[in-house]
Parts: structure tokens; sequence; C-alpha cells
């Protein structure tokens, strides 16, 4: 059984694609379900070689009653096998209510991964989990203007947004759970990426909205180079030719990621250097004072990187900076001499991906 | 055209009743949409006498797809003309995806009201109110066990869901916005009774869960003796008698209503004495000194009601306790003498639904 966000990051991997296409047939612009239904097999049709999943609005399907719903599954049905679906319904209840969300999205609908609010809590969120074939992203920054009303209020120094990432890791692993986060915001795409280096965001407002690619990929890419499921619906759906702005998209990303993975090996890179030094300062690793080294040379700070084990968080940080010095390079193990460097060396492996030696 | 919230109270009054029968018919007991169809037929025949309201949860049909969807819509359909239904969707989402959640909803299923989700923010919400026919209960404090995580962070000394409260203020008035506050916790239904005194709240969870039917009422009951639609659903749909059940629960409702107001109309009440207490003093009214008043006396303090402007919520705690006080004694209007006296009795006027008079 393969999660769904190893579905998506062999697809994301086989067709070198962080594009999600959106399906968001605006009521406004059809006539009936039938329309609806016809306009999303276009689409897919036309942008499925190089999609790396697609997102079908839910909203956009019940504003046509039962006929919207039927249209919703056909266009599910329509997605050519392998390519992920991500049903967009924002849902969040509780108990048997929430079986019965999971019930319509996962199997009746046939989606694989749906978006949930977290305003209810963990229990909201698990009747989603069960099937470990299906995955959740969950409501983290919104793109909408008045996002910041409640994601943004402030809870013991942290913005709301960031508390909901990291209770969630306590919800479920990032092979369960994702977050959606705006392309407007590159701020909370960096904050949330330190609290769930593994995790995948579902990202909306690229294209149409023309957020900052650069920006966007740079704050949110995940140290393998994937992690970020980017969408357009409008700017792709609404052009003359479809598949070129698909093609034109899916390249722009691409193009962002390379430089992002170039600057960020880039030692000097100041965002990756900052973030370890912030880490290494939280966690207690530096100290200042007079101590005499293996070498004999006495030096008069010391950095005690054992104690970076009592702070899960920010030896991912570090094992996140690392994977991504290593990310250009070809070689065939990391190895890490205990035990100082053991844990950081699987923090490092387990972001790149790349497996572990230790003598 | 009538408000939802003002057919609410039309409804309430005409039948002497709180009581919202809950639409929740769990898939695992069903083996069709059909059979979830009939289902609902029968417990509205059987309770429409008593029943305030009809709350179907939109999960539990969307669970049967587009058949289940069909189902829904007939299940409204089969309410009698002049009993609002709450469908409970949870729904939260932005701009033209919530017009077309708006749109599901009010028009092609043809409820009366929803319950939607406050992460998204105001813009989630305004989709909603701009059919003045029609209401939005916004989630505010849950009652599943997880609630808490989320809705009781702490921003500013404030647990979140009060501070939902609030923010909602500005987002539609008590005859646009009413609040979902769970049976499990009086404090949250208290403290979002000071917020918003003039609002409705739904409560689900009394009935099967066996919440503390007087606390709920004495904390949440507004000061007209109206703002609380109690729903439940499990202990009368699974009752050997439904009409029965939910007489009983009916009037175990009004026993609890008459309790409420014969309590907080006793000026000894000591909730009522110390929110007014608390309002006065956190508004500066309350001072200490030597006072000559109007009368020659002397005295060591002074209450300096004109202060109480500048506090609406405050403002407002006052005006709802002078209406409990008022609420069993028989007059014409309220009289208030300018200018102290005047903004008290138009915030005692507006909670109270009586006239006020000034000279």
């Amino acid at each position: 059984m393969t999660s769904f966000f190893a579905q998506l990051e062999a697809r994301s991997q086989a067709i070198n694609s962080l594009l999600c296409i959106g399906l968001d047939p605006n009521p406004k612009d059809f006539t009936s379900a039938e329309a609806v239904r016809d306009f999303c097999f276009r689409l897919i049709d036309a942008t499925s070689d190089v999609a790396c999943a697609f997102k079908p609005n839910s909203g956009f399907f019940e504003a046509w009653g039962a006929a919207g719903y039927q249209a919703l599954k056909d266009v599910i049905a329509h997605v050519p096998t392998g390519i992920p679906v991500v049903l967009d319904a924002k849902r969040g209840d509780i108990d048997s209510t929430a079986k019965g969300y999971a019930q319509s999205a996962f199997e009746v609908l046939g989606a694989s991964a749906i978006t949930l609010s977290p305003y209810l809590g963990s229990d909201a969120i698990q009747p989603f989990l069960t099937n470990a074939e299906k995955g959740v992203f969950l409501l983290c920054k919104t793109s909408n203007p008045a996002a910041g009303e409640l994601q943004n209020l402030i809870v013991d120094g942290h913005y709301l947004y960031e508390v909901v990432a990291q209770k969630a890791q306590s919800w479920g692993s990032a092979d369960q759970i994702g977050f959606v986060i705006g392309a407007t915001d590159t701020e909370a795409m960096h904050k949330v990426r330190v609290v769930a280096p593994n995790a995948w965001f579902l990202v909306p407002g690229i294209g149409a909205q023309g957020g900052d690619l650069e920006a966007v990929v740079d704050s949110g890419l995940r140290s393998d180079g994937l992690g970020l499921l980017l969408s357009a619906s409008r700017s792709i759906a609404q052009s003359a030719d479809p598949h070129a702005e698909a093609v034109r998209l899916r390249d722009a990303i691409n193009a962002a990621r390379q430089q992002a993975n170039k600057q960020s090996s880039d030692s000097t890179s100041s965002t990756n250097i900052e973030n370890v030094a912030r880490a290494l300062a939280e966690a207690g690793c530096v100290k200042f004072g007079s101590f005499t080294l293996k070498s004999g040379k006495v030096s008069p700070f010391y950095l005690d990187l054992r104690r970076l084990v009592s702070y899960p968080k920010h030896l991912n940080v570090v094992g996140a900076a690392l994977a991504r010095l290593l990310s250009t390079l070809q070689f065939d193990h990391i190895a890490a001499i205990p035990y100082a460097a053991l844990p950081i060396g699987v923090s490092a492996s387990s972001q790149s991906g790349r497996s572990l030696i230790y003598p």
C-alpha cells in the first residue's frame, strides 16, 4: 500500500513537475453541471502530461446540486490513473460526521486527498487518516485577504498558523498530513517549513494571482527539491492554449527550483546560515568561555552538538541545511560518526532520502 | 423581507420552544440514500409540532454521493413551511468558492441558515450574508473532545473562541451571525454571551451527551429568554417514541428557562451582580475618595456611569443585567434620563425588546 504523499512524490519525480492544475469551474461561467463536467474533461485532457496532481474545487460543483456532485465524481474518474486528485473541500467536522465526509471524498468520489480545516482539532482529522493510501492537507495560512484575521493572531509569541502546523506534528506524520499555505505569504511558508521540514505544502495562488514564484519556491522548497504542490487554475483554463500555459508554468517552477537549490547549496546562503545559527543558539549548543579542543588548541567558544537531540525541531533545521548542501554532490551514502554526528546524520538522511551508514 | 433570526424568534415564540431537532442519519445505520430520506421524513413528521428548527447534518447525506445530496434536498423540502432549517455543513472557503457553497446551501438545497468555520476570516463569511433572509452560525466552541486544542489557545489573555466571537461582531450583526457553542462548555457559553449579548447560539450536545441543561440555559440564555437553539438528535431519533422524547426535552428546556429567569431577576443573583461589578470596575466607573453628592451627603465612593459609553461591551453587560431585572415586570416603556442613563437605557431597551423614551 502506497501512501498518498508517496504517490505524489512518485508522480512528481516521474514527470519532473510540481504543478497542480486547479479545476475551478466558477458557476457564473456555466449553464449546467454537464457543461462544468465537459470543461473539466477538456482541461484534464489538455494538461495531464504536465500535471503532478489535479485539484477540483468542491464548492463549484456543489453549486449545481446532485447533478454537480455527479459531475465531480465523473471529473475525478476522468483523471488518468497515477495522477493524484486533491479534493479542495475544506471540510471540518467531528466523529461520525467526519467519517461521512471521508466516505464521500475517498470512497464515493474517489479523491486521493482532501483539504481540511484545523479549527475543530485532531479528532476532526483522525477519521481521514485511517486509510493509509489517502492524504490530508490542513488549512494553515490561506491566500485570501482576510486570512490573517485569525491565522495571524499571536499565541505565545507565534502566529496561530504556526501553532496549527506545530500541533499537527502530533496529529499525523508528514506522510499523512500536508499544509495549505497561500503563495501570498512567503514568511508563513518559511516559518512552517522550519516547523514541518518534511511535509508537503499545497500552494494556491500562483499564476493568476501572480505571486512571486522564486520567493515561494525559495522559502518553501523541501531539502530534497520536492514538498511544494503549486496550484494554478484560472491562468491555465483561461489561456488561449492551456497546455502551453501549463508547460510554461511547470518550466518556470522548475527554473525556480534549480535557482533555490543553487542558492541554498552555496554555503554563504544567508537564510540557511541564519536558520542553523538560530537553531544551535536556541538549543543551547553555543557556549562561550575557554575550551581546550582535542587538537590541543584553546578556543573561546564551543559547539556542543550533543544537545541537539533534545530539540527535534532544531535538529531537523540542521539536518535540512546539510541535506541542501549535499543536494548537488555525487555520493552513495552519508556516513555519521557516533555519537554527536549520528542524530544529525539521521536527520540529514531522512530529509535528503540518501542512505546512512555509521561505524 | 424577514431575517433568518427574526424567523427563528417568531417560530420559537409561536410554539414556545427552543428545541432544534438534529437530523443525523449515521451512514452505518442505513443501506441507501432513500432509507436515509425516509428516516428523516418520519422524524420530521413525528416532531415538527415541537421543533423550533431542524438541523440536517450534511456529511451524513454526502456519504451517499449524488443520491444523498438529492435526499438532503428532499428532506429540507419536507420540513413544514415556517420552520427554519439550519444546514450543518461547517463550510469555509473564499470568494467565488464561498458563493458556490452559499448557492448550494440556500438556493439549491433551500436551507435557511448554515454553519461555517471562522478560520479563513471575514471574507469567507460575507458571501453568505448577502441574502438578508438567510443566516450563519459560526463555529465558536465546539463540543468534541479535542475542541480546545485550537479553540482554547490564549490570545492576548482571551481564549481563541472569545476572539472569534469578538471579531465576528464586526463581520455582521446579531441578526446575521450566531455562534455554535457546545453544551459541554458552559464557561464558553457565559463568556461569549458577554461578548455577544444579542446573538443566537446553536448548542449541540444536549440529550444523548447529557450536558447539564440548567447550567447551559443559565449561562447562555439571552436577557429576553431567547437566543439559545438547543439541538438534540440521537436521543430523540433512537427513542421508542420520538415525539414524546421531543416534548420531554422541550419541557425540560422551558423549565430551565423559567428557573434561569427567576434566578437572574432576583437582584441578589451572584452571577448578575458579579458581572455588573466587574464591568463597572473595568470601565473605570468605580471611584474612591470623598464625594459630595447632589443630595448634600458625602460619599466615600462614586459611580461615574458616563464612562460606560466608551466601553460598549461593558455597557451591554449592564444593559443585559437591567433587561433581566425587568423581564418579570409589567410596564410599557423604559424611561432614561439624559445623559448618563440614556446609553444604559438604550442598551437595556435593545436587549429586552422594550421601547425607550427620554425627556
